[in-house]
């Protein structure tokens, strides 16, 4: 019988890892070295390396969505929901160093072709990030404390990809800055 | 003594394989396999896979300039050179069926933390990118032809990292409607 704390133990040892070093840039070794666990019992708990990926952005996307409970924080305006959730993002990359990036980018770049299931699971988890953002902006827009100048799922899905490049440049040059001119600039131009 | 061809072979091989797959689930025998020479010439020509990635991303900035040629076309205000520059930077990831993504933004998720000289010379790339573009939107700040809403080095930092999140979104999806998007948004939302 396979214990289930040993597939917790993995499941939390590896979004550490490829969420750091990579999918590719990860073996079963280093996962199973890593979480303390003897080599033979990984295969007990996942089919597959694989397997084990899709596990690991399901369990990135829950604990993303955690951060995005400000957004439903209705003693605030929609636009002050969206500064604070993009602040509490940037505060989250902040705490890696800007060293890791964001799993869901990552894993678009490397595993998309890669892994046809990880496809589906990326295309299904960025379009319930950028709907959630759609009705908090549609809401803004009814008010007018949000721009009426694009239709909000248009706006929510490049504000969502642009979030993504910002990121990429951050980690790519360890620096903030990519962030906050994100954060400034779709406050600025794009929600007002 | 190493023949040139041979390591034009395995560069022009591996550009292919690496912007395809990414550089950690291609194996230096994947590349001499598909370059058809001998993989004891590959270490004839690189001190390292390593190496061989900085040389591919050299190699792919090149390229990549050539398409940028049309920023340079007078004839044109800024504003329509930075259109037809993005309508030909979306017809390439086209090539590809939007299967590829960046090597630039590839190669910042993946190698970023993996090969310190991989950042620095990501960071010179974007930074050269960022700054031919820059000087471009401020031409068109100038003459009105672009919006004087943020300063053009701030502008263009703000749509190269956008332009990597839809790249990244694209092949995440493998649609072009990301990249449609953000050209929308970028021309009539943010350079106007």
């Amino acid at each position: 019988m396979p214990k289930p704390n040993v597939k917790e133990q993995i499941v939390a040892t590896s979004l550490n890892l490829l969420h750091s070093k990579g999918f590719n840039a990860t073996s079963v070794q280093d996962i199973t070295d890593a979480a303390g666990v003897p080599k033979g019992s990984f295969y007990n708990h996942f089919a597959s390396k694989d397997a084990l990926g899709l596990e690991v952005l399901r369990r990135y996307a829950e604990q993303a969505a955690e951060l995005g409970e400000v957004l439903h924080n209705t003693a605030l305006p929609p636009l002050a929901r969206l500064q604070q959730y993009f602040e509490a993002l940037i505060a989250a990359n902040a705490e890696n160093d800007f060293n890791c990036g964001c799993l869901l980018g990552n894993f678009s770049t490397e595993l998309s072709n890669q892994i046809p299931a990880a496809r589906q699971a990326l295309h299904k988890e960025f379009a319930d990030w950028t709907e959630m953002m759609a009705g908090l902006i549609a809401e803004g827009q009814r008010t007018g404390n949000i721009s009426a100048g694009q239709p909000a799922l248009e706006m929510a899905n490049f504000i969502v990809d642009s979030w993504q490049g910002a990121v990429l440049r951050s980690k790519a040059e360890q620096s903030q800055a990519p962030l906050d001119r994100f954060l400034h600039t779709v406050l600025t131009r794009i929600l007002r």
